[in-house]
């Protein structure tokens, strides 16, 4: 995001890749030169200008590096010349200038996006010629949406449909994504060429697998999830294929949703200068498995996992989570809290959850006090549902600057951990995060115990230990049960009558809204972390903190 | 928001006095029923069904309380049969019937607003007949944008233009507002009334102030701001006006800012089921400024101030907040942190920043302790200036569920401090914040002292008093400047080269852009407060995070 040289540097490399492997096109995703989404980067006028000159400067440097005949495809922020607003733009670099601009037609204002916001919309369609081939373009919605410019190509003719994207992963999207290419590789009786974005910017995660199928709907080619890559693909002039491309096989939706996460992180973390985390080891499942993606996205001589034992810690809690610490390779330090908490104490004299907070939020101080002296990235280890029934201490657990499994359910975080672990027994490092041309992280070692998670860990029923025999189940519904609703409640705004008519009891319909509803001011103050599903917590659902409506 | 049956039972309260006055029309703001803005509830298909039972069930009340007579124009929730989308609906509730729907036209998506990301847009003008008279309906936006219904309704000629609006407040925008309202009375050659919500809502605060305009642009009537009020006017059916109604007199700019933070506070813990705050009283100015409203909010007895001294406080700073808390008669409680700071650093040994953060820290704990304990909303009292350039320690000095004076800009607290004393010393209280129907808070009462604000408090050398004669001038150009640079890097997104043309020094940019730039993941994760500029931080200044760009 805004790294114009290092994008522009990064195309220049591919491109000559391409060149070298005899290409006559080559495309990179939406956005390519300044990073997606921007936000209201666009509405600052000297980052136009600097994308615009970078544009240039590269047009100039690949014909100059004997590259003037190549066709290359890159994304970028143009500006409206009537309104000054800014455009979703693709530009073909090419005899070293920067030609054909398309700016996207279709601006997605809903979910995650707020294009909308900042950008004017295109208003006509564009086709290439090139060799006698006439390829057409458009940018990500612009094929999720019905009519406009590939109506226009359909009508006008073409030989390949290219599209560049900026799509974030949410699982199953893939073949949401590949459904709809066939009906729009049908609709202008072309093949259709799907770029992708690949990597981690804040909140999204980028998976790539680019794909092009043909007229009739076979998959000529894949690249594989969540790694850059580099595919080539022959076609004819009419589109026919010459030959088929590589297809990378499908990935299991748990190590789909499992390396989102770990990329989400690593990139987060290699975006902002980070290259260690820290974060609280308590024995359970959320920190083991935050730790262990931790581990996975950079390596575990780079995670500090820091056991805050209190009067209420369990001695199993502080042998898995040092058995933990272990297995991935993790450093490990011990710090009680009852010394802090019987300081705080003496002065307050808290009771009930006041006094379970202190114990949370000593343990937030701690977990900072590691941040800010090591300069390593807290981390928070929340997941879904109890993000989602405010069951959190905030400015205790909650503190971090990212949050891995914020979008998992808890029934997802065991789901993931015995993945994870299971990936391990099988003697296989996790799915490919690094990227193309980077020297592979120390991911996916496999430990000695022949497990990353101890099984202890996602065995044992939840427990947050702030109070003697506590456990999750005292305050919330069976996690099963309580995730069946949040998905209902949350991903598919369904109101009281509604989670009634789905079959919900009254009592657990009514205790879950009020604690999802209450919940809403600290969800606003949690840290950022990977979208993974459909419905996130975040800029993906706007809801009002000050809100009566209980129905 | 949400509250159906409370805004329901307001408008028939309202119909009743205005039927009493002997109105023919009454006329409420934007989506009175629903609350504004509603953000992804539209969503929520129980809550869309509840709104059209509530409007009319409203409708029927009306008529069985003699009221049929009557043209009650209240806005809602509807949704497009076609689409199945919600829309921005007006609806005339007459003869114990809903009828006359009109939906907004133009659907803002910028600044604050996201609309087009959850209406469906209107596509028709309305004009109501009412005695002979042809009034023309609007919403809010579409008195902004140029064309659309308003445009038709000019064409199609009418004696009134009734206008309902949900215009957040922001320092100027009144004056816009007129001009706007007599560019669009003259448009249509008749007078134009302007109805404005009024109260708190999450982070923005509507400021009421409804008005009339006649066709020459004459001011016929206002009342006045910040306070729900009931105002007649009375037209001829051509729109000629028989008598002039009452003008409410404009407001100065800091009482103006100073009562639009205080209702923001004030509605945020009404709506949110508060009636107290507590916050670290530190003697500086922040704090001060941030009690002294509170005291206005709530009344100083359900004010709880803290001190919490280290041993790099020094005695003035106690004292100060001492007098402070004395002034606004909130409550005072002492609480050193040493005890605590050393309990932490024999286990720990932190140095520089890290051991700074400890302190903050320490006494964000203790914030929330009280707010735990006590069940009051624990307030942030960080300034625009902070915020922007992270000037603050994150769960530390920014823990809070509302942050009353995050869009005021260091030089604006000073500006607001002098004139809350000075509004003490001329021996009135503050502008009207009571809410109509209900009885005044103990607000703006006056102290003994004179003043409410120690005016060393004000005078001295800003620090956070966290290493031995720490000053923020040691971190941070001085804040005139700053504020400055501040103002044209956010407000106006002007770039470094801008800057530098505005004639900043480049040391002072470099410096301002870095630390903002930086600062953005805190600001995420800070409190919710009141927006009164043009551009507040949060919704309204969407950035990415993770972002390489630094011109």
């Amino acid at each position: 995001m805004g790294d114009l040289d290092g994008n522009a540097d990064r195309v220049l490399q591919y491109a000559r890749r391409a060149a070298q492997g005899g290409a006559r096109i080559v495309a990179f995703p939406e956005m390519t030169l300044t990073g997606y989404p921007i936000e209201d980067l666009a509405f600052r006028a000297t980052f136009r200008k600097a994308a615009w000159d970078k544009a240039n400067w590269l047009a100039t440097e690949l014909a100059a590096d004997g590259m003037d005949d190549l066709y290359v495809v890159v994304g970028t922020v143009g500006t409206d010349r009537a309104s000054d607003k800014p455009r979703n733009r693709l530009v073909v670099l090419h005899d070293g200038v920067v030609w054909a601009g398309y700016d996207k037609h279709f601006l997605p204002n809903y979910g995650v996006f707020d294009e909308f916001r900042i950008f004017a919309s295109g208003d006509r369609s564009v086709v290439l010629d090139i060799d006698g081939a006439r390829v057409g373009v458009a940018i990500c919605e612009d094929i999720w949406q019905d009519g406009g410019p590939v109506a226009e190509l359909a009508a006008r003719g073409i030989d390949l449909l290219l599209t560049i994207n900026g799509s974030p992963y949410e699982e199953g999207k893939t073949h949401v994504r590949l459904d709809l290419a066939r009906r729009r590789a049908a609709e202008v009786h072309a093949p259709m060429a799907y770029v992708n974005q690949v990597g981690g910017q804040d909140d999204l995660v980028f998976d790539g697998g680019s794909f092009t199928v043909d007229a009739d709907g076979t998959l000529l080619q894949r690249s594989p999830m969540f790694v850059e890559d580099l595919a080539f693909l022959d076609l004819d002039t009419d589109g026919a294929s010459r030959k088929p491309g590589v297809v990378a096989p499908a990935l299991d939706p748990d190590e789909e949703v499992y390396t989102a996460c770990v990329l989400g992180l690593r990139d987060y973390m290699r975006k902002n200068g980070f290259t260690g985390v820290c974060l609280g080891l308590s024995g359970g499942i959320d920190s083991a498995l935050v730790a262990t993606m931790a581990a996975d996205a950079c390596g575990g001589g780079n995670v500090w996992g820091i056991s805050m034992p209190s009067m209420y810690s369990s001695e199993g809690s502080r042998d898995d989570a040092a058995d933990l610490a272990r297995n991935i390779g993790a450093h490990y330090e011990v710090q009680p809290i009852e010394p802090l908490f019987v300081a705080f104490q003496n002065r307050m004299r808290l009771e009930g959850v006041a006094a379970e907070n202190l114990q949370a939020r000593i343990r937030g101080v701690i977990v900072m006090a590691y941040s800010n002296s090591k300069g390593v990235l807290a981390l928070a280890t929340g997941n879904k549902s109890e993000l989602a029934c405010g069951y959190s201490t905030i400015y205790g657990d909650a503190v971090g600057g990212f949050a891995p499994i914020k979008d998992l359910l808890k029934t997802r975080v065991w789901e993931l951990a015995r993945w994870r672990n299971a990936a391990v027994a099988r003697g296989v490092g996790i799915g490919g995060i690094a990227v193309a041309g980077e020297d592979r992280p120390d991911a996916g070692t496999i430990p000695e115990s022949g497990v990353a998670i101890p099984e202890s860990s996602i065995t044992k029923p939840p427990s947050a230990e702030l109070r003697p025999g506590q456990k999750d189940s005292d305050s919330l519904p069976d996690y099963a049960l309580l995730d069946r609703v949040l998905a209902a409640y949350i991903e598919h705004a369904h109101g009281r009558a509604d989670l009634l008519a789905d079959g919900f009891d009254p009592t657990t319909v009514d205790t879950v809204m009020r604690l999802v509803d209450r919940a809403e001011w600290k969800r606003r103050q949690y840290p950022l972390g990977p979208k993974v599903t459909a419905l996130a917590f975040g800029r993906d659902r706007r809801l009002p903190v000050t809100n009566a409506f209980r129905e």
